[in-house]
């Protein structure tokens, strides 16, 4: 199986944003067999679309378009699409009730009678309904032999018709085998160091597969085997997981892809305890991590974000000789607040960041200078560190490190100390 | 000027790395002038190199490729660019001493002779000299007229070369023409409601051209306008910009593409006043956007995220005939988050959230119900709604709707009342 896949959007073209559906795309197309020849970007233009299409159906078994399949004039994919394959665009009444439905949902207002171009498909092409957007996923098989699946362009819509029909249907294609993953996730280390301890995995890698990714604060290992059944692929990917463990250690946060504020969330419950926090330079950011996983607010009782030293004093009682002494970017702010937040709310755990996010220096001390702390019955400790980079990198390291104290804490791990430059 | 770029490399086909430098040259292209066509990414392979070599060399006055100059065997853009060229590889005694200084000044053993493979250029190429890294990049012209450029992948390298001899010569080829961008933000209203207002506007655009992009409860509107300097770019996106933002009217937030945290906080600098926010259903994401910009503790003095109905109660003076009452999900909870908000932090606006974020219903609220409150000396107003979809979408909805309370208000528009559903 030898996959293209086109990516529509000025946009793209303009740098104006990312591709990270290509990127996500290819990954999981890795992973169930599917060689990727290559990738094309192209911009909102009929013409173009058409010749991009005609390139990448020459080589590959399948093509996969992304974006254009929105309701306005400079969504082409399915105009283009119909083009090349020689097929008229017919209306589809099953779509059009759809997405009559699917704005009666969500507006008062009649439906704009545009939006009906996200019904028009090219004559006899199978659809993928979609759930949370309106556009239509495609499906077109070409004379050639060659099928192109169009998708729409937002991530979310993206990946609900990659995840429900089209990587399942690639798969079966790609053999009779099964393709089986396993993520482990890891904070606490870089990719280097990850490559190093398993370069040797790596190298060696054919089934199951093992690729790395790293990305803001974390690096995954996704291991990947194929097999004739599920069973036999798990049988494969077991001892390799194991190993990759064995080697790695506790900065292993998860073996099944879980997030680390879904590792911290599943083991509140498991040791049935509660967490609130206190935020300095993070913003608020630790606590929406944690708010944003379903079920969250059976553990998680609340957050004070004390951006100003009055708050910090007033609502989580930080005293005043350490506002004086040695300042609200301190350990011993960072350990006040800890306990402060475990106060204020009642619960189990109080969780505290303080530090200078930047860009510009505060009270003396450097951008990326953060101190973190957790307090419980059994624990009060504090980690400091510097985050070199940019104020998004610096909040995001120190929440990866503050989630990580939490886990560590829970499940029995040694806490970091003092000291490394991340 | 018509480009196009090819991206070398397996490790972007399995979707190992991002490919951040297909953005980043495609911006600076598009500021300099030059029209990016289409994207190619390719793998380690000297066909199929070639294969994308010569396509994008079919359209293109300039080829842009990344990647694939680096000393090992599976770097093969040198040989690639040779043989599409027509052109025998050459040792360069001038690259190869350089190498050597290069290396010593890094390494105490000697160099691999391998490494000399990046010493070798295509005959009668010009090379760019790295200063960074190792690999000299490649100027080649054919004899079509196209010209060749190739850079290193690493990031670094490639942004040393652009910068200091790629864009340069692009910019003085391309002639004297700018290309100028605005962007306007839109929060408030869907995207094909934003389509229809201005499908005519969009319909014959050509100088300047309007696109639009939806992500995550804001719409884009994209002018781009190409002239012969800045200012008559400038000229050209004026009166298109003020006709876009009459006929939307204040759901526009912005002209310049700032976030609509940023819009906040410039209107909070603007009007000298501070805001502190009480979260429930957002969970802290409100305080986490506003914090994310540089600067924010110049405005923004704090929040409570109260997720338990005691926090809400103790910690933001919640009343407990509210609690008993209406309960947590509610107007009269939230107007009373907002002004608890308001006191314990003492700021000029108290911004609140509540609701149901899902996916499980709560105190007999359907997932999606949505309660804002803002508070202030001039101002007690609530808003409720609902959010239809995911967990991640009612809390993106939730805050966009929050941050947007405030913004009308501080600018004084008409904040909008309880209905609708989003």
């Amino acid at each position: 199986m030898r996959a293209e896949l086109v990516s529509v959007g000025t946009e793209l073209l303009l740098g104006q944003i990312d591709d990270t559906n290509a990127r996500w795309i290819s990954e999981r197309l890795a992973a169930v067999g599917v060689d990727v020849l290559r990738r094309h970007t192209v911009g909102d233009n009929l013409e173009r679309i058409v010749d991009v299409l005609a390139l990448a159906a020459a080589d590959a078994d399948a093509v996969l378009v992304t974006g254009g399949l929105g309701p306005t004039q400079d969504d082409l994919t399915r105009d283009a699409i119909a083009s090349f394959a020689g097929l008229a665009l017919v209306r589809d009444p099953e779509l059009e009730e759809m997405l009559r439905e699917k704005f009666r949902g969500f507006s008062a207002r009649p439906m704009p009678e545009s939006n009906l171009r996200q019904a028009d498909v090219p004559a006899g092409a199978r659809t993928i309904l979609p759930d949370r957007g309106t556009a239509p996923g495609l499906i077109v098989d070409l004379a050639s032999g060659t099928r192109v699946y169009a998708m729409p362009g937002v991530p979310d819509e993206m990946v609900e018709m990659m995840t429900g029909t089209i990587l399942p249907e690639l798969s079966a294609r790609a053999g009779d085998g099964v393709i089986a993953s396993r993520v482990l996730r890891i904070t606490g280390i870089g990719e280097s160091a990850v490559a190093e301890v398993l370069t040797d995995l790596f190298d060696g890698s054919v089934n199951p597969t093992v690729a790395y990714l790293a990305s803001m604060g974390e690096v995954k290992v996704r291991l990947t085997a194929k097999a004739a059944s599920a069973t036999a692929a798990d049988d494969l990917l077991r001892p390799v997981v194991e190993e990759v463990r064995g080697r790695l250690g506790d900065v292993v946060f998860t073996l099944d892809d879980a997030s680390l504020e879904e590792t911290v969330l599943e083991l509140l419950r498991r040791e049935g305890a509660t967490i609130a926090c206190a935020e300095s330079l993070t913003g608020g950011s630790v606590a929406a991590r944690i708010a944003s996983v379903a079920g969250a607010s059976a553990a998680f009782t609340g957050c004070v974000v004390a951006y100003a030293a009055e708050a910090k004093r007033d609502v989580l009682g930080v005293s005043q000789e350490t506002i004086d002494g040695p300042g609200v970017v301190s350990e011993a702010c960072a350990r006040e607040m800890a306990s402060g937040a475990r106060r204020v709310f009642g619960a189990d755990i109080g969780l505290a960041t303080t530090g200078v996010a930047g860009p510009e220096p505060h009270g003396g001390h450097e951008p990326g200078t953060v101190w973190l702390a957790i307090d419980a019955a059994t624990v009060s400790h504090t980690r400091g560190f510097r985050v070199t980079g940019e104020r998004a990198r610096v909040i995001r390291w120190s929440q990866q490190a503050a989630l990580d104290l939490v886990r560590r804490y829970l499940d029995g791990r040694p806490l970091p100390v003092s000291d490394r430059t991340v």
